[in-house]
């Protein structure tokens, strides 16, 4: 390059940084009731977001009008927004999405077949949502990945996780998802699809509790909001105290009220946070001797439950980790939790893009 | 670029090609008996080898000798070759071997302190080997890792994970070892010790057999020749049957004696096989949800006996499996076994960093 081009190039670098545009990414959470979207800049902060019900449109026949009006409502948000901006991209969290294919493949809550379906299918329940996305979008970068490995990105670009390049988020909601990060990147596996720390097996005997996925024993069944709850009754039956808990069904009995009775140093309580922390904290110290992180950070409404969950838990971890491991690991709770994180998640799968 | 200056580069380019010189990577192996090293073409030819004694430098003292002994041997391997090449790098394969740090940590078998030893203060067993290599081969590429992640690079450039992107390598030797492959890259995890599979906990009973790590319970005390024998032998108190196993000593012993009896259908070695292959198989049914691999390659000793250890493996661990990864993942022996495989593999720390 000559002297003379060299000075042009630097003038114009010059004027591209001065009138340099606001940039926002979309974040859209999918979850089975709402999905909720909204549009985040590069420190996390969500300028403006909304949501559609997901509910409404949860038959697979509903499906198209569930993208358009998402779409719809995308754009309406976009117009709302009164400055300039650019939009670099929509980064979408959702159950049972594949990162390499852009689709959700036969999501267990979602656009699922009428009972009168006369062809029900299953393999048709493939719905190529990042193309149908990008078809509003044109010329827009769209990615999409599960809620858990979502909640990962957000922690490495927004939260906990800032500047690390090995560890593990696990969310602990209705069920446990898992997202690995190693060597800065998501293991998202071969197809797409790793990361199912949830069904791994910790108690194969033939009696081991039911899991969704239709095997027993898996990790979600124990450790998580629907575990600790099937905990809680199991030792209602084991355990001869009072207890308050004793006084709510099975159908109306939520986690939260262990948190509660724990405060009031109801046993019950108490030995349910222990025993899930026994679960989870072994079914780390083996995740730990398989991907050595720098932390794991526990996130969703069970890890809410704070001391009761954490403490047990990073004993036991200890407890059954290998020499070279011990004291190691950090076990840290969310950095984005709040009722805005999984929009967060989503859209800092566009952001890690551009901060790499 | 002038037209000018183009022509001239194309013209030294040229001649550059025309004067390549053949490119070789120093593979070494480090055993507890014997350190093999051999010169390692992009194509897995090995063009010259040699090994030293470990065993004979196995005392604290004895390090700086086995350092020098080895580089003295090496630059005579080095001189021994016939023909003009570049070393390109010397990759290690090592017991406790840290990538990141470039030390061998406090090896079980090697560089141990004598019984008068005034000082055993194990910290002080942390050897800075890369360092110590490079010091005589100035300005060469030198990196290290433990065996089981020099197996899974070697099968990646060399061998049977040719082209993948994620993939595991279990080692069934004296123990268990792994090394996971995710997007390319070596998990290595945030203190480089990431893949310790064979220490996650698959009997977590008090009872449960005792393991090399102070740990009980763990997968290698299972899966691995060593294991294996010690199934034989609960078998032999276990079963009555007629068997030739009853007649050797635990101490005399060895793996190979169980394909040798499951060939004549012993029952002893049959059931022996089928419990190794249950263990084996829930627990990489385990690494599956995790890691998502395209495959998992069997590597060493006990792989070996082949039908007999991967059918069982197999079925158990396609019936352990959650439904999304059912018949996704091959199970594969090792493509680069052979009296060399350990040099092939820590070349291959070298050849991956040029294949990029």
């Amino acid at each position: 390059m000559t002297c003379k081009r060299f000075a042009i190039f630097l003038f114009l670098k010059t004027i591209n940084y001065r009138n340099i545009m606001k940039k926002l990414a979309m974040g859209i959470d999918i979850g089975g009731t709402n999905t909720a979207f909204g549009l985040v800049d590069e420190d996390g902060t969500i300028f403006s977001e909304s949501a559609i019900s997901t509910e409404k449109y949860k038959k697979f026949d509903d499906y198209e009008a569930y993208i358009k009006t998402l779409c719809e409502s995308m754009h309406a948000l976009i117009g709302s927004v009164s400055f300039d901006f650019e939009l670099i991209g929509i980064g979408i969290g959702a159950p049972n999405a594949n990162y390499h294919t852009g689709m959700i493949e036969a999501p267990a809550n979602l656009w699922k077949f009428r009972d009168d379906e006369p062809n029900p299918d299953e393999s048709r329940r493939m719905f190529h949502f990042v193309d149908d996305i990008k078809a509003s979008f044109p010329g827009v970068d769209v990615a999409i990945t599960n809620d858990a490995n979502a909640a990962a990105i957000g922690e490495m670009v927004f939260g906990n996780a800032k500047g690390m390049k090995d560890f593990v988020v696990i969310t602990l909601g209705t069920g446990l998802g898992s997202g690995v990060v190693s060597n800065g990147e998501l293991v998202y596996g071969h197809d797409g699809f790793a990361g199912e720390y949830g069904h791994i097996t910790v108690d194969s005997r033939t009696y081991g509790r039911q899991c969704g996925c239709g095997r027993r024993g898996c990790l979600e069944a124990y450790a998580s909001a629907t575990g600790i709850k099937r905990t809680a009754f199991e030792l209602m039956a084991k355990m001869s105290c009072d207890s308050e808990l004793r006084e709510t069904p099975y159908s109306k009995f939520e986690a939260v009220m262990l948190s509660l009775a724990a405060d009031k140093k109801d046993p019950i309580a108490l030995e349910a946070f222990r025993y899930t922390g026994e679960v989870l904290g072994k079914a780390l110290a083996d995740l730990v001797a398989t991907t050595s992180p720098e932390a794991i950070i526990l996130f969703g409404g069970l890890a809410k439950a704070g001391k009761y969950i954490f403490e047990p838990t990073k004993w036991y971890m200890e407890e059954n980790m290998m020499a070279t491991f011990k004291n190691k690991v950090k076990l840290l709770p969310s950095g984005i939790e709040g009722k805005n994180a999984a929009i967060l998640g989503s859209s800092a799968l566009i952001w890690q893009k551009q901060i790499k």
